[in-house]
């Protein structure tokens, strides 16, 4: 007898059940659909890069959750979403690649977060970027939201709205208001929606921000989404400023054009999404009624993304959604609307002697395009018909010595209980 | 100026371009449909297990291999196949999970290997496995190959053959002829392929192991497959040895019942994959003129998979494609005969003034089943079009100013180069 190793995983990684992981894959499917659609190209990278690749860009919060190791000479970390490595892929395939590329990626990324309810330390991103050669044009702005918006429709997610905003906005506005620390004011400005106007002017006085009110007046733009643009450019005249209003302008009018409904678009003036790295259009989505779930898919547009790798100038803008995230969140709180196929259309339990008919039946009815399960055990017939029936398949043919003689077969609905024994070539067409 | 990394990854990595990577993708979107028409489950382990898990069963040669590292307080290891996590899963979750236990997983696996060409140190393994619970019906072990010979066909490899046998009957025979070191004996016959007949008597005189005339004997079994069986059974007459005949000709029947055409199957003593795992078929999968590929598809039955997590007897059978090596070599050998679709059925080039009107077309097109790619740069017509050349998409809608003036577009079709305009209405009907 050999000692025995309990079975578990690391703590803060997930693994679903089959009919869960079912259900997830049916969401991979309809995402790499609309990606498809769109036209990106599909892009998968190591999960493993050269460390000093992967940080080159340095920085404290992320580089300290990294899984990061030796082996041999190798200085080796895994990848901790899609966009640093699409950055080292797009610098080092610079000369084969066609511009503007646009390309998904849907894979595993790794954190080593604090352990919190809710996060993941391995999870799936799926993401879409449109990387540019120079330029690239604003309204790729409006595509970016519109692949995401499809995919959500096919999702079924309940209710839910792309808020976006324009970083150039608010940097001018803070330069022209006078604030002299703007990063600090737009790390305050960012937990608005968490502690609310209250708070946030109290901090922004206590950090010495005098223009406490000012600032907060570019939060309280309400109205129709027209409404909030024609605020916001009387809000302040300079041409900086200006341009980033009538970029936002843009946006908005692309993704009307690309039919995503006003109900489903909100310009939100204080979505800031982190403090540095995005320096146009900024995105996140929230499901409405459920906000606490946090935004389920985020991104924006940066000036130059391998500016750690090349000297081309390579602008991009995209958009990342946290699938893991995403999936547990719409189980646990009920909202998952979509649902799987059963996993076979039928089972053909087999009895002594008639196993090899079954293999043969089961051949046809797959090349006629039923998904087909075989029993083969030996075995109580009910509890066959018990694991048959909690995998939720439709229809078991019973296949017995008689019927292989006849050339018959028994044909079972699970939801009714009727029972009907016909010819092969009857079963098989009532099947198809 | 910010200093430059020079963009590169670890040797023994693979990361393809744009186009091999839709291609790759083909293969994977195949091998995911027949599995599910197979009705295997998909699963989804996490990549990084704990090494006291994972290496539970120990062996030297492996582990050797394994990245493994510490992150806190965790030791952790990067799986290195997909059956040790099935294994551990199945055992972990033995109470959920309804038995037989069907699935597949596709992931990717990380060895630390020694460079060598055509290896990697992340590749792709897709893997089928069945796990019955106490039991496991031999027919299962026919079930198999057939869905991976669906999976082969579909992807139009060049002629290959499954060849099949049991370890039974090797282990029975060698016991019958008073080999005492079976073992050492199953190593060198497993040469018998590279090295030649000569050369494994030679090792096997100088190993000690008198009986190498027949131990050779088995090896020369030639003819048909029935021709083959029925040589098997004269061979020795142990219960053991005929129970392991009888195993494989039901495993052949079986196949055969399931339509995989003879000539794919080769009935094959020799083979013995490796010398622990594995305890009763044996697979592997060569393609026809082409063996210094190696065995693109192989696996086996295991008695019990789960041995070092649970005292539960999990019998299991199952084969793994190593898929990124398979794809390599197609690729490198000009035998990849499956092509994709272009990355779009139409691009959109856009005018200055007219790009808003090509969002508003695009989506008419996708929402109709085009896949669409729109080009909103600025830039000359002839670069564009390039571009658009370069990426095999065969159509290209042009629309201009007087285009949107009045109602209409010009489609191109870039194989012949012919250009008309038309309504808009017209033109997506064209493209339908």
């Amino acid at each position: 007898m050999e000692a025995i190793t309990k079975p578990t995983i690391l703590s803060g990684v997930l693994e679903l059940s089959p009919e869960d992981q079912r259900l997830f894959e049916k969401m991979l499917e309809v995402i790499r659909k609309h990606f498809t659609r769109h036209a990106y190209y599909p892009l998968d990278t190591t999960v493993m890069e050269k460390s000093e690749v992967l940080l080159a860009k340095g920085g404290g919060e992320t580089e300290k959750q990294i899984y990061r190791f030796e082996k041999g000479s190798n200085d080796i970390s895994l990848r901790f979403d899609l966009t640093v490595p699409l950055a080292r892929y797009v610098a080092q395939h610079f000369s084969e690649l066609e511009f503007p590329f646009n390309r998904y990626q849907i894979g595993k990324v790794y954190r080593g977060e604090r352990k919190q309810k809710g996060r993941y330390r391995e999870f799936y991103q799926c993401d879409v970027d449109i990387i540019g050669h120079n330029t690239l044009h604003v309204l790729n702005d409006a595509q970016i939201p519109k692949v995401m918006d499809e995919i959500f429709q096919e999702l079924r997610l309940p209710h839910y709205a792309f808020f976006i905003n324009n970083r150039v906005i608010l940097n001018a506005y803070l330069e022209k208001i006078g604030v002299t620390d703007p990063v600090e004011t737009l790390r305050i400005l960012d937990k608005l929606m968490k502690i609310g106007e209250e708070k946030v002017k109290e901090e922004l006085l206590l950090a010495g921000i005098t223009q406490a009110e000012e600032v907060l007046a570019i939060a309280r733009i309400t109205g129709t989404n027209t409404e909030r643009l024609d605020a916001l450019t009387c809000l302040c005249d300079s041409d900086r400023y200006k341009q980033g209003v009538k970029d936002l302008q843009t946006v908005y009018e692309g993704m009307l054009a690309l039919d995503i409904p006003e109900d489903r678009i909100v310009i939100d003036p204080t979505i800031t999404r982190g403090l540095d790295y995005y320096t146009g259009t900024v995105y996140e989505t929230f499901i409405t009624d459920h906000e606490e779930i946090g935004s389920i898919c985020s991104g924006g547009r940066y000036d130059n993304l391998s500016s750690h790798y090349t000297k081309q100038e390579l602008p991009g803008v995209g958009m990342s959604i946290g699938l893991t995230r995403l999936f547990t969140k719409l189980r646990e709180d009920g909202l998952m609307e979509i649902e799987t196929d059963p996993v076979a259309d039928v089972a053909i339990v087999t009895f002594p002697g008639t196993e090899i008919h079954a293999l043969r039946l089961a051949n046809q009815l797959r090349e006629a395009g039923c998904a087909v399960m075989v029993q083969l055990e030996k075995g109580k017939i009910g509890k066959k018909m018990q694991t048959i029936d909690k995998r939720g398949i439709p229809h078991v043919i019973l296949l017995g010595e008689d019927e292989v003689k006849n050339g018959t077969a028994t044909l079972r609905d699970m939801h009714t209980g009727e029972q009907v024994t016909k010819k092969l070539d009857e079963v098989i067409a009532d099947l198809v």
